[in-house]
């Protein structure tokens, strides 16, 4: 009999303690025993480098090109831009010591204090902005475009795997051009990269805007966001770009001769995307069975299991690896470990692998395959090999256009227009889910949204019904429409 | 007038000057304002991402794993292994604060000082132990084999780019098993495996075996290393693999419940991989006119220089383009830069491109094809497109041939077998150069050759012409050889 759900505990029931399930059901990560930090195991490893393969490409198609920056960022440079060190002065950790010995006790402790301590990167505008000023002369000299894959690290008071960690891994790309028209259209160009990879590579629906001026990244002019709903009504902010006007320009003395031979300061931008990726990936497409992966986000598009019993096994082996030959530029593993088969597909269901393949004496003698869909329903189906080869792309389209449409569903029967404010205090008070008001950018929203630990979001152009114009807190007359959520 | 000289310093005026000098004109790296660190430009990180894939690839054979582990290791776990700890001790960064603060004078300082102080790994044997012996219960869960990629820290007194730096990116696998021949079989595979890299990737010859005692990984009980000469005859260590017995299986209580349901210890093994490989690239390929790259790690290896002059442009360009095409599966990059031909031209031969091409009217009216090889020597050729086209592969296999002969005359001239003692001291005074002699491992001979900076690099099996088996230092019964060299 089908065992009702391979996960303990249901969404419905509590959505973190099913989120900690699934991770640990797709054995993607764990916690570490440091404090805050976590452990990606290979499956969660393997699909970060889907998500890296995919940003890559769109940072070569952009120009931007992968290089590597310290760790170590003195304390004094990283201070130099007064927003920016204000805002992430809290989470900064700081190296102080270069050696450890045993004390009288024969405990080790830290000795040879430096002569100036090091923070340990929250972000790299400064470390890298000290390098643009070095190598930027010229108009020549621009556009310069970089990017890091790194680790780095803020203090977290409440972790959270994959969506908040002490320390996480993340792309940042960081660029300096001759005009703010340009470093305008670099910032709106990555973000709208952004929204490509979480729609068509994710498969997510998501709003996608500025942030408001409270929100925005410390010492940025504007920041833009891609927020999507998690299937709890929580929004969860995907990645980010940045323009970053003159202000780090400025910090860092980051100048270039113009093409008039005037020493004018550069504009900048900065953009990055972490593992909370992944965490966006279990929470918008995750369910009762576990996770559920976009096929360009799987490691494993097919998985293979071939049912062994004796005399039969190098027929059925065979058969295997002629399927997998056929499936050509899907990747494939055939599992022949030594378990049962019923557990084994259990455990690809949990890991969101979008088809399992049973394939026994019976298959082997009738030509067939025996596949199970992950996505819409997890049944058992039979047909020709000749017509599963053939079919490959139709049946991961049909897995891909489930998740797709499911989540549009999900983010649009909780997503609503509100024109009272009570109205916000009188959902909030029971619902989660994003709601879209008008807002003039007044603090009297803001004061009341944090009783009751909403935010906004970002800015949204999604303006179908809302044909008022008055702010939702002050009544004044208010151009833009926002999103107002409980995040993560 | 063709240039002397690409590089302004060289190789045998002062090596380590010219060193730094192809650093620079191939734009590979340059020093941080931290002091230790490097910044890897976007050539230099790209050779790195060539050297990553051709590592992973070998990994895959291996069964070993990508995944991901924190930078942080608790000091108390880090001291659980006695040798280790020892070894590493003296040059561990060490977080002591989380926060930042101005003071009195408006200066930022450390505050928030944790309850236990956090060390920067320098090597992940503990923090992965941790992990494994959580993960491994019974002989099922073995064999383990995980690698991850990433930053680590030793505080160095010394730092030189690419080969000794603060902060360095590597690789490090680690593996458990459930016997020592299976571990020591793991840790000889990897060991092999990077011998086939080093000879067939780098284009290197090698000497490869067993470290001697004092030289080992701390906490190993085998440490395999490949050495190569550089061209001032020194020893490059270009990666090691260590045979842990159940050195740190008993540190971390790592145990495993055995087909027979005894619970035993594993056997572990660890190996690693720097950015070093890109100082040996450098050191053992480089000449006086820059950088020399082996094929397989050059990011392009075609650069199509255009010669435009006014109402050319279109069809020179088209016909770049039609030559890119044509070449398929060739790394190529057409640079219509506005600088000169001649000065783009030295630039790439500064950067170790294998072929040039200089497409102008010319080409475009006879069909043809202008390049110069960076190998054997630099000089303008002229064939027909289609010949370029039909022998790209041989052009690449004679500049890659090329490198991979000079280097091992290099090392073939320089490398002596001697008898006497008095002879090594003779030899070194005046030359470097690796010299093979008889040792038994007696601490005689390392008092030697601690007075003349030499050490013992690695065993050798390469006994052609030494038929005497007296240990050089103490003329005691010598089985193995050992290679004698000053090392980086």
């Amino acid at each position: 009999m089908k065992k009702r759900h391979a996960i303990h505990v249901l969404r419905s029931e509590n959505f973190s303690d099913w989120y900690h399930a699934v991770i640990a059901g797709a054995d993607l990560a764990e916690r570490s025993d440091v404090r805050g930090c976590m452990i990606i195991k290979p499956y969660g490893y393997a699909i970060w480098e889907k998500v890296q393969g995919i940003i890559n490409s769109k940072l070569k198609t952009y120009g931007v090109q992968n290089c590597y920056f310290p760790l170590f960022v003195p304390i004094d440079v990283f201070a130099k831009e007064a927003e920016h060190v204000s805002g992430f002065a809290k989470e900064v950790a700081v190296v102080t010591h270069s050696r450890i010995e045993q004390d009288a006790d024969g405990n080790f402790i830290p000795t040879s204090p430096l002569e100036h301590a090091l923070a340990i990167r929250p972000t790299s505008e400064m470390i890298i902005g000290a390098s643009f000023a070095k190598w930027i002369n010229s108009y020549r000299d621009l556009p310069l475009k970089v990017n890091q894959w790194c680790n780095v690290v803020r203090w977290e008071m409440r972790p959270r795997m994959f969506l908040r960690t002490m320390e996480f891994l993340w792309q940042e790309g960081h660029t300096a051009h001759a005009t703010a028209k340009e470093a305008i259209e670099m910032a709106n160009g990555m973000h709208n990269a952004y929204i490509d990879i979480v729609k068509s590579s994710l498969l997510l629906t998501c709003f996608a805007g500025k942030k408001p001026e409270h929100e925005k990244f410390p010492g940025a002019v504007d920041t833009y966001t891609v927020e999507c709903m998690m299937q709890d009504g929580r929004a969860l902010q995907m990645c980010t770009s940045h323009y970053l006007g003159k202000n780090f320009a400025k910090a860092m003395n980051i100048k270039f001769q113009s093409a008039e031979e005037k020493l004018e300061y550069v504009y900048t931008t900065s953009f990055g995307a972490t593992t909370r990726l992944i965490g966006s990936i279990i929470m918008a497409h995750g369910d009762d069975d576990g996770l559920n992966l976009p096929t360009c986000v799987a490691p494993y598009h097919v998985v293979i299991l071939p049912i062994i019993r004796g005399e039969e096994k190098s027929s059925v082996l065979e058969y295997c690896e002629k399927l997998q030959k056929m499936l050509d530029g899907i990747d494939v593993l055939i599992d022949s470990a030594d378990y049962s088969v019923a557990d084994k597909k259990w455990n690809y269901i949990r890991k969101g692998v979008p088809i399992i393949c049973e394939i026994g004496l019976m298959e082997v003698k009738q030509n067939t395959v025996c596949y199970t869909l992950r996505q819409p329903e997890i049944v058992k189906q039979f047909c020709s090999m000749h017509e599963f080869v053939s079919s490959i792309s139709d049946l991961l389209n049909k897995h891909d256009a489930t998740l797709r449409e499911k989540h549009k569903q999900v983010t649009e029967q909780n997503t609503m227009h509100m024109t009272s404010l009570a109205d916000v205090q009188e959902y909030f008070a029971h619902n989660t889910g994003f709601v879209v008001v008008r807002w003039c950018g007044c603090t009297g929203l803001l004061s009341e949204l944090e009783k009751i630990s909403v935010t906004v979001r970002c800015q949204t152009c999604d303006n179908c019904d809302m044909h008022e114009c008055a702010c939702i807190a002050c009544g004044k007359k208010a151009e833009n429409l926002y999103i107002l959520a409980k995040a993560y």
